[in-house]
């Protein structure tokens, strides 16, 4: 039996969405809703009159139709795995709660077209698979890829570890299919190379955090599965020395360079020290490294013969003074661990860790790195820097550790002294303070405080246009009017 | 010495703006107007008081300023070598032109970040250049690229021949600087890869014709320089085996596949009859051909050695019953000027030519072409189709002839019969009525015909949100309401 919960929820309303969805298809009791309310880093926890999961596009317009006739606020909700918390509600519980987790099949692969049509609620691993099973590459991938959804990574525009190469998810969506904040259903499922037929209109959609319609499908882009690839650890002696080993990787190895990520030698020890298993890959210390990967769509050793050619050029020029090769998968998923065990490993540092997501350009970095470090330093004497990140796409996990202090009420490590220091530099730079999560409700401060007014404006005309009523996803994405 | 010459301009207008970008930066005399006011294809001829030609974004804000004030329209113009009439001016000789042509800079290069800064007036062939300079690659490349404008490129969202691996022109750039309907600058110049800071504005001037603003500087990405290439020309019986020989050739080759092009053997005759010297480069004729090329980081015969490893292969699957690998520099000219030429050649033929700028789903392309050409063949016994075009990216030229037809006067060509026959099939494949080219004032019937009235009502709503005065390049991309 369900009962509704929220105050600004009338009996009515609930019974008007279960007449679309079916009893099973809304929650309301709090101890289900649990999932649905906090988000992943449990930095947020909002309420909900009731958690709706429709089971089409055709249920999704007509719950936000009712919504939309009845000033009912909505939160999209995909795998609810994002990092700023755009996908919960806020605690006053005015707002239900639109799940896409039933709408999960992937309606139509196909390899000729070197396309895939999925509906929002497809898991990303889901999708992964079901390329691969045509032949194809689906290149998005991240760390939550087993239980984001598609949907949620379209509408924050997901980076991952692929995009060097094929870009953000912007970049892999070919057509949309979107229910707009009136209920109507906007059909742009194409799967189209080249359409100049008037305004893009699904580039609105994505990376829009539900705040202007949901996102009830699409059409994504496919690739050559690449058949080998080729992996390096490379020491070298500062971030400029591995800006020029990009430069001339991908000299010797043109766009098959897949990853090129940059680690200092603190994040290294801090993982050799907290992480049982992994050993140095070089017999020598060095300052920094380089974790570089190409993929190539022949099978055997060619790839890796472009990358040892790289190296060996490398050395000549003085830009490492060593290097390893990985000679087997085994030895190739020995290093990518060394890199990807690098935030768990500072999990286990004492102190007070700040994390920022940014990104400049590719050039600044090494100016950058020094510049926020000798800040950091100079107004926070027990400050640590653990810097790495994707150098090919100038996005650094730019995080400092303040060893003298307290690891403080999750909330509060979203803010902070530390965090404006690096921000300040970032803007600087004319970087972003948030390259690949997005803004949710964990960044609004930063949006007043670093774009320009004139770009918010633009920003609410647009939300203004779309969504008059304002009920997408209020109180995220856009920061309200001083 | 300048003096008004439209009836909707008062003196003072041009007064005013000759005080923002002098004596010289406005031409009033018609005949020094008239590669302003007539279009490329001589399709179009228009009317303006003042062609106004400013040397900075700010002449170009102060200048919209006046105008918005005024009530005056704008056409923004780069090179005007565009194919539908959206940059020169409409008869009624009431808008102004606005040239970018004087801003036509290099802002910078940065190889490190492998990106460009340019001023919208740039000349695309100035902008390979300067990155072929620093080692690098831009790689949008199109016929028209020795005069057409990056302005104008990104107003249109070009296309050209090297889609299928690099993307159109929306895919190529990272940051804009626009001059906004009222006047104002939104400085949106990040060279960044990645950056979820809120909506993505420049989406939405990308491909927008000039409609809702005016694109006055663009951050653009290169990619590493090819260093070899490896040309194919090989024949196929029918258009679904072109297809499989392209997953073929795209599974021995991977992304470095930069064209595919498809090529009946009409338009094979049609070029050796009309064009002095060209020769067939197989012994006996085919059906179709493929025009297929790799281009390489590498220097070397690495890409020829995979080219032919994938043809032998097509030639075991039965998929191409022969081809032949260029063996030098030379030979690939040959090949390309094979596939260049058919439009030259196809103007020596005698009857009426319609002309299609068409796009389907790769996977499509075989059972369109089947279709549309029973469809036409049923309704004009004389048509002759003259099919051709960039099948890696489902965008043919679907040319027919009806020779029965006389060469009408130009502006007709545009419309009729025939190519209401092939837009309604392209429609019923869910494919796009233009491709590449585009709206301007040649498509505004397709849009009302073809588009939903949802998506024409989304349009509108953007044009007016962003452009409420509607001065920004009036009557085109926007079919007028019915």
């Amino acid at each position: 039996m369900v009962k509704p919960a929220g105050k600004s929820s009338s009996p009515s309303l609930l019974d008007r969405i279960i007449a679309i969805v079916g009893p099973t298809g809304v929650i309301t009791d709090p101890r289900e809703q649990e999932g649905y309310v906090v988000d992943w880093r449990k930095l947020y926890r909002g309420a909900t009159p009731a958690v709706v999961r429709p089971g089409s596009a055709d249920e999704v317009a007509r719950v936000v139709g009712i919504c939309a006739e009845t000033g009912t606020a909505i939160v999209p909700q995909g795998g609810n795995t994002g990092m700023c918390g755009a996908s919960v509600p806020r605690p006053a519980g005015a707002e239900i709660v639109l799940s896409l987790a039933r709408m999960n099949r992937v309606l139509e692969v196909d390899a000729l077209n070197s396309t895939i049509s999925v509906e929002a609620g497809c898991i990303l691993a889901n999708i992964q698979q079901a390329a691969r099973d045509a032949g194809r590459l689906f290149p998005l991938s991240l760390g939550a890829e087993g239980s984001c959804q598609i949907g949620g990574n379209l509408s924050t525009n997901a980076g991952g570890v692929n995009v060097l190469r094929y870009g953000n998810t912007r970049d892999l969506v070919l057509g949309l299919q979107v229910v707009l904040p009136d209920g109507r259903v906007w059909d742009g499922m194409r799967g189209l190379r080249k359409d100049n037929t008037g305004y893009d209109m699904k580039q609105l959609f994505v990376g829009a955090e539900g705040s202007l319609g949901i996102i009830t499908a699409a059409v994504l882009k496919l690739f050559p599965l690449p058949r080998s690839r080729a992996t390096a650890w490379a020491a070298v002696s500062d971030p400029r020395a591995a800006l020029e080993l990009l430069a001339l990787v991908r000299e010797h190895c043109g766009d098959r360079v897949t990853a090129f990520e940059l680690i200092s030698r603190d994040c290294l020890e801090l993982v050799l020290r907290h992480i049982p298993g992994t050993r140095d890959p070089l017999p020598a210390p060095h300052g920094w490294y380089v974790l570089t990967e190409i993929g190539d769509a022949q099978p055997g050793v060619a790839a890796r013969g472009d990358l040892e050619r790289a190296l060996a050029a490398a050395m000549e020029r003085g830009l490492s003074a060593d290097a390893a090769i990985a000679a087997s998968e085994g030895q190739s998923q020995a290093l990518w661990r060394l890199r990807e065990s690098i935030p768990e490993a500072a999990r286990d540092e004492p102190g007070m860790l700040y994390r920022h997501d940014i990104s400049i350009a590719v050039s600044q970095v090494p100016a950058f790195i020094e510049e926020a470090r000798a800040a950091l330093r100079a107004s926070f004497p027990g400050a640590n820097v653990i810097c790495f990140g994707h150098l090919g796409d100038g996005n650094l996990h730019y995080n400092a550790f303040v060893a003298g202090r307290l690891r403080e009420d999750p909330a509060a490590r979203e803010a902070g002294d530390v965090t404006q220091t690096v921000y300040d530099i970032v803007s600087r730079f004319h970087g972003s303070f948030s390259a690949e999560h997005g803004i949710g409700q964990s960044k609004l401060a930063e949006m007043t405080r670093y774009k320009s007014a004139l770009e918010l404006e633009l920003m609410r005309r647009l939300k203004a246009t779309f969504d008059p009523a304002g009920i997408m996803n209020p109180g995220k994405v856009l920061p309200r009017k001083d």
